[in-house]
């Protein structure tokens, strides 16, 4: 029922970027989040739970955990709150295994690839793994200064998303040429873009397409640009300068996917 | 070139909820926000800025309001840095009057109104203003247990769209009756819904809409559930749960300015 100072070190360095890197692991904390990862088939490494704290909801995950032989130790309430990042633990804090996924990802041929660049905001990117996932963009390809994928505030945001969809960081060049080797059109969304969204996909039948969403401050560097093979722009009114990056994106996967549905 | 014990007090006060009430007066920080604010016409009551940290543009920003007569506090950036809420304040803090802005609205016959019940997130209000005021739904109407509209993370999530967009606090009475007086359908958004937003906007070519959006956790209350005239459904994979709140409510307001722009 206690936890040893070099266990809690460890624990607590997951809750900094170096510690989750040489860790290899990340954690994740609250009953929905961990339905969710289960729901993916994701179990984690290690749960710490407090009794005290968790709801029945919560007391019933512990129990498929118990189960599933995930590793499991008892605190007391006091114990997790020391741990715990937020106050929305629920009495549950979950360690993971980071999935290794840098470099030059496969060849994704047919399939809808989400590019992020510079998604800086820990919300946004979240956000953006979520709707990715539902709207069937698979993986999300990471490029330029994006938020860690693996942080908590991510993994959040993500709402559970991020246990089902494939993440990759790479460099603008490698997603470039994984857009070419896959046969995908690559779009680039921008407040200069003069086509819409309906114009490219009726001219864009059968291919997958690689998305890509820059930052709301500065847009996609001339990297993505100055190869995409159109950029798409979303109509709004002029009362606002531009949309939230994670808005933008959503909007327009979402028309991707009405339009695949059709199909 | 310096701030009272007293004037520092009533500024830090700008920060907590209770002080704003208090004080009828909310604080935005940053070039970019302050921009937004002139260029929907709103001039704050008073600026504190500091020389020194202030770019090129931003000089020019405070030049503006000095023909304009805003007055001006100038601050050593040790100063402006106590008062200031973020590092993201560029030098530059400004107080605005809070528009009165609660109890029955007005009557909006052929618009399109955005109603939130329990937005708590500021990121995610702030959001759906400025998705709102980019897709011409306005006023807004915040129901329930939302964030406070004039709160430093809600006017910063709305990227100033909280100077154009007309934010008005009701209770759910109110504003079921608002769209019956204007005759405007009221359209829920769940995850039970049947509806897709094609369909019902096809069926309803004339009146303005009423579009709800709940909370993630909870959906939309009983109160707005049982009056609606149509449940709205967002087609997503079953591989997410459902979608993040500002999301779905920016995914239906696009269709729905998408299809006045048509007409």
């Amino acid at each position: 029922l206690s936890l040893s100072r070099a266990e809690a070190k460890n624990l607590k360095a997951l809750y900094t970027k170096k510690g989750r890197r040489l860790a290899g692991r990340f954690v994740a904390e609250g009953v929905r989040l961990l339905e969710e990862a289960e729901r993916h088939g994701v179990l984690p490494v290690h749960a710490y739970w407090a009794p005290a704290l968790v709801s029945e909801r919560g007391a019933e995950l512990i129990e498929r955990f118990r189960k599933s032989r995930v590793p499991l130790t008892q605190l007391s309430a006091a114990e997790l709150a020391r741990i715990a990042g937020t106050e929305m633990s629920q009495g549950i804090v979950a360690v993971f295994a980071t999935p290794a996924k840098s470099g030059e990802p496969d060849v994704f041929s047919g399939r809808n690839v989400l590019l992020c660049e510079n998604i800086s905001d820990p919300g946004n990117l979240g956000t953006l793994l979520r709707s990715a996932l539902a709207f069937d963009f698979d993986p999300v390809i990471l490029i330029g200064a994006c938020a860690e994928p693996f942080s908590p505030k991510v993994v959040r945001a993500s709402a559970g998303a991020i246990f089902g969809v494939n993440v990759f960081e790479a460099t603008a060049g490698q997603a470039v040429v994984q857009a070419v080797k896959s046969g995908l059109t690559l779009i680039a969304s921008g407040a200069k873009g003069t086509t819409d969204m309906d114009q490219i996909l009726s001219d864009n039948s059968s291919s997958g397409l690689m998305l890509a969403i820059g930052s709301e401050a500065e847009g996609l560097s001339a990297d993505i640009m100055n190869v995409a093979d159109k950029v798409v722009r979303i109509g709004h009114t002029d009362r606002v300068e531009s949309l939230n990056a994670a808005i933008a994106g959503s909007i327009l996967m979402k028309a991707c996917y009405d339009r695949k549905s059709l199909r």
